[in-house]
């Protein structure tokens, strides 16, 4: 079972989410090394890992049982089944620095996402969207993918997936990437400003 | 009686409040001169021009006969009375702009500012916060109130008021100007990628 955990007055969970081919790795990355404030958290899989990946930095590498007897156990704040595998962030990655006021950051499925924002109201969830059908084509065939049955695939993927963007809180076009990271950026640095994040005003400034 | 109007689905209103003394006038003009989207809305007060203000620019200026009419027409988003003199924010100021999705921001006293939210909750609410109590002191003392029970006065209303600051969406230190200004820019920014004010993407993007 889920615990009923809730994550009020404590530090902020931005949840990142977009159809594949908006660049949300290459975007998380950069936002990741400008906001010194932001944690990243790694999230545990079932898929093996990639040449290049590191157990760990890129995800938590584990096997199906270790997998399922810890979503049994609650100890997932989401999961989904993707592709045939596994994909959750675990609650150890985020509840540590969240209880220490610190900011983490995830990016996950569209259906993990619309499962945090429900246990978690107070998350900040962006979704990124290609700027247009043709851009979002291009990038899919950039990362080789020629074949027409293949594309028409993702393409409807997509289009399935954009129906989710007004479940999130945000959405930012990823037009220019350097104008995309700033504008999230520009995102995380509001909501540290709502007044229900800025700690009671009246004691602490006099 | 106030007609029953919201706002849904129309320009952003953006309200900017705060205790005298935290630098709202200086910021507001930084904010509009820097964003060119945004429209200055102007008050109506029965209040007499001071020495360099001009009808229509800082304020339209009229007496408490025509200003009490207009509130009995509910022709006022909000108005207050405050140290002896009306302020309003005239609908006919910001209807418009709103209807052709233009956003406006004003700078109200922190009653109207509570109007304002009540009547247009999608409305945003900025509270301007000076860094500490020596500063607002020293703000004050630059004004040129030097008579000590003018200033206790001061401080007492500002300590009043500052409990208002949980009210509002957002709270801004005004420790450094230009900071200020970028972060207040920065909100507005972040407001306008809300999903809720994005048109429908899947029908615009794709």
């Amino acid at each position: 079972m889920m615990p009923e955990k809730t994550y009020t007055k404590k530090g902020m969970l931005i949840v990142l989410s977009g159809p594949s081919g908006t660049g949300k790795d290459t975007i998380l990355k950069k936002i990741v090394s400008k906001d010194q404030a932001l944690n990243l958290s790694v999230s545990a899989t079932t898929r093996h890992p990639r040449e290049g990946e590191t157990n760990g930095k890129d995800y938590h590498f584990m096997d199906e049982k270790t997998f399922l007897n810890m979503a049994k156990d609650g100890n997932f704040l989401e999961y989904v089944k993707y592709c045939g595998n596994y994909y959750g962030t675990p609650l150890s990655a985020i509840d540590g620095l969240l209880d220490k006021e610190e900011d983490v950051i995830l990016e996950i499925e569209i259906d993990g996402g619309c499962q945090v924002k429900k246990r978690c109201p107070e998350s900040v969830s962006i979704f990124v969207v290609p700027p247009s059908i043709d851009v979002l084509k291009q990038r899919i065939l950039n990362r080789g993918i020629s074949n027409v049955n293949n594309m028409e695939d993702r393409l409807k993927t997509a289009e399935k997936e954009l129906k989710f963007a007004h479940k999130y809180d945000y959405i930012v076009v990823n037009d220019d990437l350097e104008k995309c990271v700033s504008n999230i950026l520009s995102i995380i640095n509001s909501e540290r400003m709502k007044s229900s994040r800025v700690k009671c005003i009246t004691n602490e400034v006099f």
